[in-house]
């Protein structure tokens, strides 16, 4: 990809030390659907890009939802006789299980073990459990640390609230020259756990460092979002509004070693679809592309079929099938600089492929034009021609009107950035033109290094 | 699938010896395409389920074909010099070809050989061999009996007679909600063949009685025909009222140890080939999925071009494709109880598909509903769902208008009868409408154990 | 093929032959797009089929390319100081790169260099190369005869002319039943080059002798043209009468040893697409149909989409494929007479199919019609029926104004001949009958001996 063909080693690694750092910086805040940890989220996010955030009462009817009450937690332990605390959310915010009610009291360690959950598969590894829509309290913590409980009284605490307030999500948008949109939508709900979602959040959140100040043909919107009601929230007050998105994405899990999935959108055909597939398989190793289904993040609500919408959802490892999701082994170990930096390299090539995406139309289409005389051929006949001219080949003659250029890249086998690159030397020569009205035109005369196809140029490899 | 979760395997093979006895009793039967033989079949079919049957005049006209003559045959054989019957038609059917002329002479070895039908390959059996259409008669016999016959003169004789009466076949009508129509037809013309087609008799019938009484979504039309000339005089007699056909099935080699085959219908993604696809993907081990061609049994004539019906063919071995096919080889012990049984459990599941497919409406388009609230989604978050869950999302996210419960099977990977049982609870839970007029609606109330999903509970398991 | 099965293998062996011979008869000329070459390579093809020939002025403007100067040659050597030719154009007409401008001077081995082409892989090879398009002079020689060239003073001398003119190209048009239209290309533009094109040549020459004079459904045209800018101009010129070619074919490298290739129509689905793939699935050995792409020969043009016409590319080993391609190596011995004749079978085979393939109409869709009355049908049932009694079930099954021969022969993968047979028969016996304006009606009662389709008994063996 050109955007990305100026960096070279030594810059994906100060980008991804930067989206660790960031990761990092936010790891240690316990998020929920609702509260005050998603609010210090969406600031820190802030600093970096324009966010708008916004505050939805509990209560609230969406759809078939209603805004659930706000949940805050200062402190939580479970305290042994001795007054030693033997599970302690101070030390990680994943012994309490989320939206767990308040409650103080002693109680034998009978009556105590039905609000504990551990992992006994992984005795070390403490797991991620909800409650939201049901008060419920309940203490995680490791399966070793359950066994070492003894036959006791103990000190139950959990200093929550669970009351009326709101639910906080965060947009960022960036107009482009078109209203039509692109979606990046990622969940901001989960405690610490890295890779679900940090690894989200920060390629999102570097994203739109990327777009921001470029000339875009479409306009971006990333969402920062709690998971599920969160989307659902969105989309019920955002319902007159969603015709405008074209493409979408839905982030998570980007961080891990693991070899890229995209799962596809509903429809299953998609620009989206086929531009991921289109990347991936070009520009990644051994990825694999998993048909939709509506289990997963919230593509499944942009998904729904009231919606419909063409949004996919880009991960390495896939959520629930790594032994690590949502479990404290998710932690800031469980992803490397490296990985994230390439997400983020996937995510901005796909972008790429999207914004660029459109037709010409060939303005010599009875024979080939004479390419020699043009210096697009080379002049000594007898020997084959390189990638250049086999590309001009294709984008002369399938720009007739029916094809986009990702549709000649797909049938050529050519990358979309060679193919991208012939059709501009093909217009610059006057032999192709744009379509027009294929959707958010581009403004004629824009300097190509402004356009979004260079925009690594900008990269801002030392923000943080 | 449901219907069939009550039965342990007692009761399978309950009902495999119930199938195999009534096979033996057929068995002995010396049928043709005319006669007294298809007669007598008929009227221990009928002592079964309500049949009605029908005569059909010598000469009648059914599309380019001629109702041939009737047929009837006491005895034949070939008597040797000393007096023995060295051939003998009351020790075995098969030995005269069906529709031998009368014949009564004494003949050396050389005149008579023209007229004697062995297999080498195979010295031990007798094969099946038929002159329907030219006057012909003639012995078949086992080649090493042949090998045994000296020179000398025989008497020959066969004591048939060929003359003007009636082709004779069998209609079982069971009325459902819609006039609609699903067909099974069989072929009751075979001599002591017990593969072909006893066993496609035997579970037509068996079938027969599981739908007797039953509150049905389609009418069923069980026909019991001479091959080929009786499908081609029944199309001729019932040409108005074809287009009532919704979905057909044949009934071959039911019995034997092969895997099952299905020969899809001319149409070839007609939705009786998709259900017996699904149904012996999920119900079968390896079965083989064929694709149409217009040689076999009466599919020929269903999806000949002027009638196209989606009509398929359901085998276990392929006729044709088994040695023991058309020969004494292919008796009583060629065919097993279990193998019978396991045939029956396919084709009422396949039938179970059918009556049940059908489009809902998802009431909630708009993102998921709240199922966790209704107790269809896990109250405590963090770990997946289980399958009866993930059929609830697919019914939902599916049931747009567009898409059938058998859509959904498909597409999902899971069983129809899961995904039924979710549009059941996701209706009870109105979150989910049939789609009105979706072709023979059921009677609504109709209490769920005398659906046709539940016929199993009254399995007639010692009818016999 | 029936027009094939008359000939055996010493007819194949004569064809073969005079196949060959042809080709060595051309072998020595020395050809370009433009000259004397190519008109008398016209003259001898014209000796053996009804050629026009056509004058095309310098100047002309066809599309975006202008007709080039004519270039003739009569000597070019580069001399030793003592005298001595060491590149000589007299010994191999690929010595000097096509339309090399006229040059005589001395020049130091240093100065002569740049203008020296050898294959340093292939050092005993002599390349060919060409410079249409800007003028150019240049020698190309064998690696080891540079090598061999001491630092001296050199005479070079291209005794060329490149001067106004005309291009000149050959049309044999064989008039048919229809004026739709089959269009053969081959470039007749090569040098001593013998895969590259003279087999083209040669089989596309034959070819037409095979056409002329019979009873033809569609009209034939056959291009003997420089390459690109021959095809280029033959398209300008006719641009309004294109719409007439229903099917066509590039023949180019036929002669090699390699396995048969076919490049697929831009269309890719095309009839000519699907005639080629069943003849070389059914006819030959692991042949091999490879995707349209934009680089190639003439189809290039034929197929650019101003044109989009069905034409697609008949090869043995793909052009650039091999190493002998574009080199001195491709020679007399690289092309074998059996070779040349199995192509000349293969090129009349797909003609074949696409002058028969039409719709019937099943006059008794019903139900099958009853084939036994007709002797179409084994009388003594019990026994599979053969191939020719199948072709009849699947024409008249699938003859219900939907599906052609073709077609039928695909879907039944029974060959195309069997197929057509079939519908003879079926024909003569009232079972069937031609769908009428299925494109170039055949005169009704053409004796079967003048048709196409068998056109081999007049095959001219011995013409040369």
């Amino acid at each position: 990809m050109r955007l990305l063909e100026n960096l070279n080693h030594a810059d994906w690694e100060a980008i991804g030390q930067d989206l660790h750092r960031f990761a990092a910086d936010l790891y240690p805040i316990c998020r929920s659907i609702t509260g005050d940890g998603i609010r210090r989220t969406l600031a820190m996010i802030g600093d970096r890009i324009p966010l708008q955030t916004f505050e939805v009462q509990t209560g609230a009817r969406v759809f078939d939802w209603t805004v659930p009450k706000e949940w805050n937690i200062c402190d939580a332990y479970i305290k042994a006789p001795n007054g030693k605390r033997v599970v302690d959310f101070q030390q990680c915010n994943l012994h309490v299980m989320s939206y767990s009610v308040p409650v103080h009291a002693t109680m034998p360690l009978g009556d105590l073990k039905p609000h504990l959950f551990t992992i006994p598969e992984h005795p070390d590894w403490i797991p991620y459990r909800t409650s939201y829509h049901k008060e419920e309290w309940g203490f995680c913590l490791s399966h070793n640390q359950m066994l070492a409980l003894e036959e006791d009284d103990y000190e139950v605490r959990i200093d929550s609230t669970l009351e009326n307030g709101h639910l906080t999500y965060g947009e960022c948008y960036l107009r482009g020259h078109s209203s039509d949109e692109v979606l990046i939508s990622c969940h901001a709900c989960h405690p610490s756990l890295a890779n679900d979602n940090l690894s989200g959040l920060a390629v999102a959140t570097f994203l739109g460092q990327f777009l921001s100040g470029r000339k875009l043909r479409y306009s971006y919107r990333l969402l920062f979002i709690p998971g599920t009601i969160g989307a659902i929230t969105w989309l019920a007050r955002n319902r007159q509004s969603v015709g405008r998105i074209r493409h979408g994405l839905v982030l998570t899990c980007l961080g891990d070693a693991g070899g890229f999935h995209y799962k596809k959108s509903r429809r299953g055909n998609a620009e989206i679809d086929r531009a991921a597939d289109h990347v991936l398989r070009h520009y990644s190793e051994s990825p694999e592309i998993l048909e939709f289904s509506p289990y997963g993040y919230d593509e499944r609500q942009y998904c729904s079929p009231g919606f419909n919408l063409s949004v996919g959802c880009l991960m390495r490892s896939v959520w629930g099938g790594f032994p690590e999701y949502h479990t404290s082994a998710d932690n800031l170990e469980f992803i490397r600089p490296l990985q994230l930096a390439d997400s983020l390299r996937i995510c901005t090539t796909i972008v790429d492929v999207l914004d660029n995406n459109r037709q010409y139309r060939n303005l010599n289409p009875c024979c080939e034009p004479q390419l020699g005389r043009r210096n697009l051929y080379p002049s000594i006949g007898g020997n084959a021609p390189g990638e250049q001219t086999h590309a001009c080949l294709w984008v002369l003659n399938f720009s007739d009107g029916e094809h986009s250029l990702l549709d000649i890249a797909e049938r050529s086998g050519i990358p979309f950035c060679v193919i991208r690159e012939a059709a501009e030397l093909l217009c610059k020569n006057g032999l192709l033109s744009p379509v027009p009205n294929d959707g958010g035109e581009l403004t004629a005369g824009v300097p190509d290094g402004d356009r979004l196809s260079a925009f690594t140029t900008g990269f801002p490899a030392s923000q943080s």
